[in-house]
């Protein structure tokens, strides 16, 4: 990509139209800054009836090679194993010199999968808008789902960088966070990974109680993601098993090292533990 | 406790003027129904100078004598310790026939020291509002703290049980739920302790890693109590140190077995159990 192109003269194609996909759509829509033209691409009929019902695109298909023809903007919004896949089998119906992007939560998988299928002339830049929610697919997609967000950047050739990020700062990211797949997987394990295994793992210690009468906010919250999309992120959690594994192993041994102090009643301890927790989480969160 | 008595022909002392005491006195102003009078007991005279100020009392003391003259309802909202302490103290200050009532979130603790201490005549009735912040103290206090809780009731004489549940109920309660101490503490260590507990251990693991880049909402939910008032929640943890150290051990088995369905890939009993954690969520809070 040697010239640099704007997000407003683009071809856009969407590739998947769930939860994520149907929010990016929904997004744009809410934009001034629309770009020439935006093509969805799903296999379900259902949702492409819906898109075209609302106006979310100019076109919506389950034809890839319609989808791609023009697109000069490729998203791909699809599981990473399934991500990988649709470019291989695509591979020829890519115009030349266009842009993919792509959302998933591993990088690494990606990074090592995508550029490997990846036909020339066509540059991949990796993506991951850090936002979700606790229910999957395009009906409970939103435009604002990507508000305030950080959307990570895995590198790439400059101009095709630079067209991401504008389309992430279209989306509603606040802010761009450049990083190697590596250090992302590494840091997605324990910000976003860990606490999805952990209000599982929590989740079901309630076993058969009746915890209802006993709940508030820190029931809530803690169970939060304990609604997880089953699918998406045993998938994510195989994908990232390394550095994961590590995680909920240092989990594991600060949950001993607190049982510890609360077993030998050491409590001056435990209280300078609770307020270093407790600076750490006001320097970040403020 | 022979007689019905009305929460609005009550004089009403609060022992402890901290998030808990300064919310119940903003939950009562804000409220058509008040007492016959509310007087504010409290150490700190620039919290007393406040309530004056504000008008959230009729009288704001530091002399628990005069607090304890007249009242028919006394609210005790400090740690258990102090509680217990509390009433052991002034034990000859308390107008015959008065309710005592407290807000502790460890109840056996509560319902072992303080009929130990009890004058004659002077009926106790546990209690604990399920609800709290980040923050302590006076000025972080609010009229909707109680607003849709539950109120934790451990039993108690008749018609002071009846008083107290008025009382929880003006000051915003949903449910009264009736528990003994025990089945309380257990129950409390799995859906209060043990969240503070976990994200305690979870924010420790941040190490110096700069997290903030990578964080998006499972971080901040699972963080949230790490924002822990040291002193009330050491206290509390040691108080029930037996239930919450079976707590923390069932949550490690927990995380070990999710940790062994990861390692060895096997995925569709870890989706299994995610679609279990997912079910238990979602009957609990829809």
């Amino acid at each position: 990509m040697d010239n640099e192109i704007k997000f407003k003269d683009t071809n856009v194609a969407l590739i998947g139209v769930g939860l994520m996909g149907g929010s990016i759509l929904k997004a744009l829509k809410s934009q001034e800054s629309r770009p020439k033209s935006i093509t969805a691409f799903d296999i379900n009929n259902d949702i492409l009836a819906k898109i075209e019902r609302k106006g979310l695109a100019d076109i919506a298909t389950d034809d890839a090679k319609t989808a791609l023809k023009d697109a000069d903007l490729v998203v791909i919004a699809l599981y990473p194993k399934l991500a990988i896949e649709f470019v291989k089998n695509n591979a020829n119906s890519f115009k030349k010199g266009c842009v993919i992007t792509d959302i998933c939560g591993v990088k690494r998988e990606i990074e090592e999968g995508i550029p490997s299928v990846l036909p020339e002339g066509v540059i991949f830049v990796g993506g991951h808008p850090m936002a979700g929610r606790e229910h999957k697919g395009f009906n409970y997609s939103t435009p604002d789902l990507f508000l305030g967000c950080k959307y990570i950047i895995t590198g790439g050739e400059k101009n095709a960088v630079k067209l991401v990020s504008e389309f992430a700062d279209i989306i509603g990211a606040n802010k761009i966070v450049f990083s190697s797949s590596d250090k992302h997987d590494e840091m997605i394990a324990y910000t976003s990974q860990l606490p999805h295994v952990l209000s599982v793992a929590y989740m079901l210690c309630a076993d058969a109680r009746n915890v209802e009468d006993f709940s508030a906010g820190s029931f809530r919250d803690i169970t939060r993601v304990a609604m997880i999309n089953d699918e998406m992120w045993s998938e994510l959690f195989l994908e990232n098993k390394d550095k994961l594994l590590e995680e909920i192993r240092s989990l594991k041994d600060g949950l001993e090292e607190i049982e510890n102090l609360i077993e030998q009643e050491k409590r001056d301890k435990l209280r300078s533990e609770m307020r270093r927790a407790a600076d750490m989480r006001e320097g970040i969160m403020g």
